[in-house]
């Protein structure tokens, strides 16, 4: 085993001991202080941040912009700590008590996960976000992130590192891996001796390479094929609302929908006046052949489409007979993420919640606000669209586990 | 992919669905009927067994005492049905429900996973057992047993299928993989497309190559290098009573003891006593260098003894310096399973408690407790040892997930 990765694994769980018995307050008091070193460092942390941006001068601008670093980005990241530090601390909770029939007085408490794996891209943002999330929720975290980021993702680290051992805090809480060859991220995939969760952050390519390879359990995020199907009974004017909504507002992250479903009562009415509002903003339909039959000029989706997430201004559209149609459609396409149905017909609209098997399913509502902000949980790690462990959007809460405290007075098992 | 795999894959998810918006009720008369069926075929069920007993002739007694079914067993696998028939259906449950800021209802409510994989070895039992689980909390199973237990394991299913599909129920709730091949085995762990969760259920070495090689997410369940400490203020024939029972009353299970662990202060007159007491139970033991100083013909501890989980009458024994010391040596060598400090000073049961990063930690009892029906869950999977979803004993409610239901009038995001 590469003899660092080992090394930070060990700190990290030493790290992880302390953390799990610090009280609240002096876990906020450390997000405070971190949050102030990140501005009293900033220009530092812009300096490595110029480095990489100067390697990365061949990459797309879309890439350069996650990649940058400027006074704004500083303190949005220093005050996202400080957002977290006003959040509850989930292990402060009791789950539950009782007494068990041979007398024992069994706790169920809410805990640390202990140390927690991100793997993630280009974007340095992260490391900040989640030092804050797994800190307050009393884990320690090994960051592993994308070469590209390298020099601004190690100065974070280590502004936030220094600041922490300052206030007498364990500075291991957040380590960085700055081996950031392929060979490294394999052996911190199959880690599980120090790393108790593994949560990778980015596009689908490096979700599925890590849920391959692991065998450090996974929490699976952002696949995000969503769908929103018009009943033939829906306020098509609130149909176009939110479908533009899904579709345009920002078609780049997970909950933007990709497929539009339409019952087929409602279709040649309908899809002439989705199909307009959605080109208006820019966006390309690509139709199965009912669809491309009543809008001239779509273009004909293949097999493919109806599986792939696209991130982007384009949209595949579907005539669907019945609502029994559209629900096995999606039921067999999506990433489990978010749907949504527009009707009237209440009855109809939970027989959709009821039968569609993914992590939120809407009536009358934008798919895009599958988010923890938007839910009320203050903030997230990610989206997960697994079963396991943590569906939908994920807190604080999700980053935290159950352990039983016992106390009996000599019982004997019978 | 194998394709009758793919094919039991497709029934599941297909079966999961329907299930899922079974009602409780209807659940329940399911599991009586294939209660009831098992019985009434019992006969065909041990002449199976017969034929898998002959193949096993060869096999260690151990092993096919586990393997043979006979009418007290099949009585036993039909009782363990209706007992499940009438626990709680974790499904039925909301969460909880809220309105969002932006006016959306949003329903927390606990849905099945969907589809589980049982991987397990020769104890025919499994089939029953997880058949029952599964099907009350509305998933799908998919039985994947030992080749020894083949034709047990054919039969049970089949007797299973045929009450489901009498009763209008859907049979592919309950497949087995009758293709007991490594490499039907190793796809049916890549099988994420079908299967939500695995479970393995078996040895070490089942368990660590599912964890390796799955893809789908597995619950790691088993694994038990179990320690009891004796503090220095222990009451000893409590201490006594405690580390016999937790060594000796079952010793091959996960639950059971497999190291004592003893405070400097007591050990010369302790260790003494507690040795011959165990030994009078058949254990052998091995100690670290101060215990083989005080027990005259113990045998010495090899580095590799602190981190092996024995399933046998055997046990070694260290002297410790210090709780600190216990604390830290139970951390780095235990499956974080079950341990037990025995102790009157209250304070020092609590920071053991506290600080101990296992899923039971017990203040003066036995480890024997940690155990679905002990804690009062009515029966269980298994016992996890990994963070994620679940910790401890497993009950119905560690086979659900959760699901948000969002209901609105038109809501986009601004």
């Amino acid at each position: 085993m590469n003899s660092t990765l080992e090394q930070i694994g060990k700190q990290a769980k030493a790290a992880a001991q302390q953390l799990a018995i610090l009280d609240t307050a002096t876990k906020n008091k450390g997000l405070l202080i971190m949050a102030n070193a990140l501005t009293e460092h900033q220009d530092e942390i812009i300096h490595a941040n110029h480095d990489d941006l100067a390697n990365a001068s061949n990459m797309p601008a879309k890439f350069t912009d996650r990649l940058m670093i400027n006074e704004q980005r500083v303190t949005d990241m220093a005050n996202g700590l400080r957002a977290i530090a006003k959040l509850a601390d989930p292990t402060a909770q009791i789950d539950r008590g009782w007494i068990s029939k041979d007398g024992l007085q069994i706790l169920q408490k809410r805990v640390p996960l202990g140390v927690i794996g991100i793997i993630f891209e280009a974007r340095p943002n992260v490391t900040v976000d989640a030092t804050g999330l797994t800190f307050k929720s009393g884990n320690a975290v090994i960051l592993r992130g994308g070469k590209e980021a390298i020099r601004t993702n190690t100065a974070l680290a280590q502004v936030m590192r220094s600041a922490l051992q300052r206030a007498g805090l364990p500075q291991d809480a957040v380590q960085l891996v700055e081996d950031t060859s392929h060979e490294v991220a394999q052996e911190m995939m199959k880690l599980s001796q120090y790393i108790d969760v593994l949560i990778p952050r980015g596009g689908r390519g490096l979700i599925q390479r890590v849920v391959q390879t692991a065998s450090v359990p996974v929490i699976e995020t952002g696949a995000g094929n969503c769908h929103v199907y018009v009943d033939r009974d829906a306020d098509l004017q609130m149909a176009t609302d939110i479908v533009v909504n899904a579709k345009v507002q920002r078609p780049s992250v997970c909950n933007a929908a990709e497929k539009l479903l339409i019952h087929r009562n409602v279709a040649a009415k309908y899809l002439p006046i989705i199909a307009k509002a959605l080109q208006d903003h820019g966006v390309q339909l690509r139709g199965d052949q009912d669809a491309c039959a009543l809008v001239p000029g779509m273009i004909p989706a293949t097999d493919e489409d109806w599986d792939t997430e696209y991130n982007d201004l384009i949209m595949a559209v579907k005539v669907v007979d019945s609502l029994d149609d559209a629900i096995n459609h999606i039921n067999e396409h999506s990433t489990q993420h978010s749907e949504a149905i527009i009707t009237n017909d209440i009855a109809r609209g939970h027989e959709f919640q009821q039968r569609i098997d993914s992590a939120c399913v809407y009536v009358n509502a934008s798919t895009r606000f599958t988010d923890g902000g938007m839910f009320g949980f203050g903030a997230e790690i990610g989206i997960s669209t697994q079963k396991l462990h943590a569906r939908g959007p994920m807190g604080l809460a999700q980053l935290t586990t159950i352990k039983y405290e016992i106390t009996g007075n000599g019982q004997v098992r019978k």
